[in-house]
């Protein structure tokens, strides 16, 4: 027990039964004391990201859950899709906490002196376990926000910016001058644009709906298709022409959007060419997908060569692969810049038993583009 | 003209032709003079590869062939399938060559030392054209075969022993230790299961048919799945867990078997997993698709973790990456053991006329796993 907090506190906990159902409660937990290096940080701020839908509901129909408990308490229990049960066997029955990142203030140190220079201040941190009202974590794990910036402005800063800085820091490393982004209304998206202007990237962006091309074009992006369109596949290659496009980065992983891009590169790259090649174009063509979204296969028709690859794309083994410096390098950059590239904007708030509520869930497990929760823990209802 | 050789010569020649067919025909050169550098080879035999087919027959209806001309000189005409045209703009009215590998013996020699010294040997090249009955090249592509070989032993000795070669500098140099192959009972496969054996290589082979699983393993083939079989996808898992192969080569392309394997890989990476992970194993899984046996899509179900590619991969781009030692390191052992660890074996022997009769190309274009044409460019009928 430390000064001046509470005893206890709440966190959020998911757990998948072996009766085939993910249950969603909140636990009483104790509010730890900070010893050594440790910070004890108040969360007052946190995103649910599509990263964090996949351990708060996997698989799980929330259609057809139910809430039972109290107001203050709920208990959601929403049923397992078919087959679902077999890929979670070494998560049954052993609660989880959830929550990737956010970010409050620090109310109680350990005794180092690197700990006790963050006292009071507002960090953002990458710990898991964020959908609780307090959070112990190293003080090296803390981003310390600039003085002028709240909370809910570093809530998102760790996944998001360090993505996009890590889509472009990808782009670089393998050699490629531009990029595509699908999905790119999104937060994430809007960081991409500001950051493409900012270095100088051709990016070509792939929206689904026309408002979502006006919000792009009103922050500078070039080049917006829309897949909605009819005119999708040609303008499509006529933004890779431009921009001489030759990696991607695509949250929506399922279905024909990773193989028309390469077609529509493919297109691009022999669109000069003068003498026939069986194999497609010598140059290189990449997809990582990075999301599901659309979690239905992934289907590739290839006629785009034989110089291409699709694969996965995670941030965490990125920046591991990456290398102190470079993240170091990356989390000062997203520090200088959090309320202008890297600023979100969330549709909605709502507190830790608020989430469990359907006329929350049922929106925030959409993963539309365009709305996003903050989660407030210290919300009262 | 050369002395003691004929003024012309026959070659073989595909053209797509802007009326949307494919026209195959047998065009009379001139038999020229090499100097310098250059050696001329009287080509004796040339296998019909799978990727000899896309130059020959691109998109082409061959079971609506008509064959026109004589029996010495046919012509086949073949229309184009609907939409290939576009694809082969760069090719329209002009007659190709066709005919990658083949061996033969050098009948005349530039002035040059290192020509000279060919004069009489039989030789394998890899240099197009080769269903021709003569062919220049510069000496230095020759491969020299062992004195005991002749043309037949050598004229597979490029694209099916270098791209077994090749899969095995990729698995090492990419950091797998094991490999799967796919259509591994094709002369390629055959090879690959006794290089397997020799460099002490775990290798999965997967055939479609119980005649192809006994023929592997009477090469001493130890893991053998047969896509046909009930229990395809426990029996491939065992094997992966067995050999903990994350490294595929694909020679079919289109449908499921690319996803099946990535999907094993995963099941066997995280059979020992005992916390859960979101994200599927950290162990990269990858299949890389060097044929395209089913033109269909690839449809990749994506329940293999976000550690995963897929891609095309071609052994020239493989060899100009690998650099002229490992280039040289790699056709000396292709050399050394041609008739041992690279022996190919042919089903039937063909004319180049006989590629232009319908019982030859009705048969070839099937690309049957255990059916292989070779071409005796020197045979009158």
């Amino acid at each position: 027990m430390t000064a001046g907090l509470p005893d206890s506190s709440l966190e959020l906990r998911s757990t998948v039964t072996s009766h085939g159902t993910v249950e969603l409660s909140l636990a009483d937990v104790p509010v730890p004391s900070p010893a050594g290096n440790q910070v004890l940080v108040r969360v007052e701020a946190s995103p649910i990201n599509p990263s964090d839908l996949g351990v708060l509901i996997p698989g799980a129909d929330m259609s057809t859950a139910t809430v039972a408990g109290t107001a203050e308490r709920p208990i959601v229990t929403a049923p397992l899709g078919d087959g679902a049960l077999a890929g979670l066997s070494a998560r049954i029955d052993k609660p989880l906490p959830v929550g990737n990142e956010g970010a409050g203030t620090v109310v109680a140190v350990g005794e180092q002196p690197t700990a006790q220079a963050l006292l009071g201040k507002t960090v953002g941190i990458a710990g898991g376990a964020m959908y609780a009202q307090y959070r112990m974590v190293d003080a090296g794990a803390c981003l310390v926000l600039p003085p002028e910036a709240t909370a809910k402005d570093g809530a998102s800063s760790f996944v998001n910016p360090l993505t996009a800085l890590g889509m472009l820091e990808t782009m670089r490393s393998e050699g490629h001058s531009a990029l595509v982004h699908t999905a790119a209304a999104s937060n994430l998206g809007q960081m991409l644009v500001k950051l493409c202007i900012a270095d100088g990237v051709p990016l070509v962006n792939i929206v689904r709906k026309p408002e979502q091309e006006a919000l792009l074009r009103s922050l500078g992006a070039v080049h917006v298709c829309n897949t909605t369109s009819p005119s999708f596949n040609a303008d499509l290659v006529e933004a890779l022409k431009a921009t001489s496009a030759t990696l991607a980065f695509d949250a929506t992983g399922g279905g024909t959007l990773a193989s028309q891009i390469l077609n529509g590169m493919e297109a691009a790259a022999s669109s000069a060419a003068t003498e026939y090649s069986r194999y497609g174009s010598a140059v290189h063509k990449q997809v990582y997908i990075y999301g599901g979204l659309d979690t239905g296969p992934t289907v590739l028709t290839r006629n785009f060569g034989m110089a291409w690859g699709v694969g996965g794309w995670l941030l965490t083994p990125f920046l591991m692969n990456a290398g102190a410096e470079v993240v170091g390098r990356l989390r000062a950059r997203v520090a200088a810049e959090l309320t202008t590239t890297f600023a979100s904007t969330y549709t909605r708030e709502v507190s830790l038993a608020g989430m469990l509520r359907p006329e929350a869930f049922n929106e925030y497990v959409k993963r539309a583009t365009g709305e996003k929760f903050l989660v407030t823990p210290q919300a009262v209802t």
